[in-house]
């Protein structure tokens, strides 16, 4: 049995951003040399994500208008009725009792999921053909870290 | 360690249902010879995902109404005022711009997830009493592919 | 290839409950001996879920109110308008014409969703500083059943 361990850091520009990172994650599948097999890439934040789907930018600018709505956040007025009746009752996260404002980033990375394994086929991520793999940052402008962890043979 | 890989694929009559799969993982799962281990169930489609749940008609019928009002489809009117608001303002999903009409199946392939992982333990898939595995498709009519990974010893 | 299979039983004393588990999944990697591998941790149920989030009080409590709203009970008044338009039309879940009440805990565990696999390396848990691994009862009072499963070498 192989293993190999990656670990990649994003300090991104923006407070929220979808970071394409499929060639680093076949990457690491090279420097594993594991043929057969599966890898794990996993968000090492509670307000981050992976997500497996289209790189199509009109997709994402739907996915953070959908993910603002669902899970709104306070540091800017809700989008809409709806969006206000999600926030808490009466008005922000008791989260941010503590002077944190990202009540919503930890809702988003549920509902996104902060994770998700591939698996490699001879020696390839065995993908469909419009599956590509990001890294979603919902609370962003600082270091943050995901694992790449490959097992196989 | 024994690694065993199988594709299944989908050509669903209706545009959304949801097809039980649990014997055909633990058939991939007997093929493979693995007794210890995880299988991996993946759909290869965006619009697309892998449940875990009750084969219970009616729960089904209750999710895929709440799925078109959290992640409305603007293939058809929306279900309630909720549904509406939660719909791109104004009107239409960006990604529609290319001649696609499948943005809602974009977001329930990421509200349901895109996959599962099982346990396999002396042979078998170490499922709760209730725990069957379901493809859902979200937009079918078309041939769509299931990846299976069976890793283990 | 080593692994290793643990089960754990709750019996929660409240209907919904956020248990902290990372300490008893650590306890069945150290038991399997694996130093490099993934440990798959995994709700037998399909009312409960498992999330990887903050230790934090206020949080759990914002996760469940908004939970609340999103994927409503039918055994208590709606949150809001929101909650109201959630729940199916007319009234109450189809699945609940068998008897059972806690068809909004079927999609709390969707959205929440039933598992997640941790990478393992030097024998530990490969988490960021603040993930901690919760298992949550979405319809409790009862026994329930969770299974962890360890591969690596």
């Amino acid at each position: 049995m192989k293993s190999h361990t990656a670990y990649m850091t994003f300090n991104t520009e923006e407070r929220r951003e979808f970071v394409r990172i499929t060639g680093d994650v076949q990457k690491a599948v090279d420097e594993s040399g594991v043929g057969e097999g599966m890898v794990l890439v996993s968000a090492m934040h509670i307000t981050a994500a992976v997500w497996v789907n289209d790189d199509e930018p009109g997709l994402h600018a739907d996915a953070l208008e959908w993910l603002d709505k669902v899970a709104p956040p306070s540091w800017k007025p809700p989008a809409n009725d709806v969006a206000r009746e999600l926030l808490p009752d009466p008005g922000d996260y008791r989260h941010h009792a503590g002077g944190e404002d990202n009540g919503d980033a930890h809702f988003k990375n549920l509902l996104t999921h902060h994770q998700v394994i591939l698996p490699i086929t001879e020696g390839k991520l065995d993908l469909g053909p419009w599956q590509a793999v990001f890294y979603c940052e919902f609370d962003g402008r600082r270091k943050k870290r995901l694992v790449i962890k490959v097992l196989g043979e």
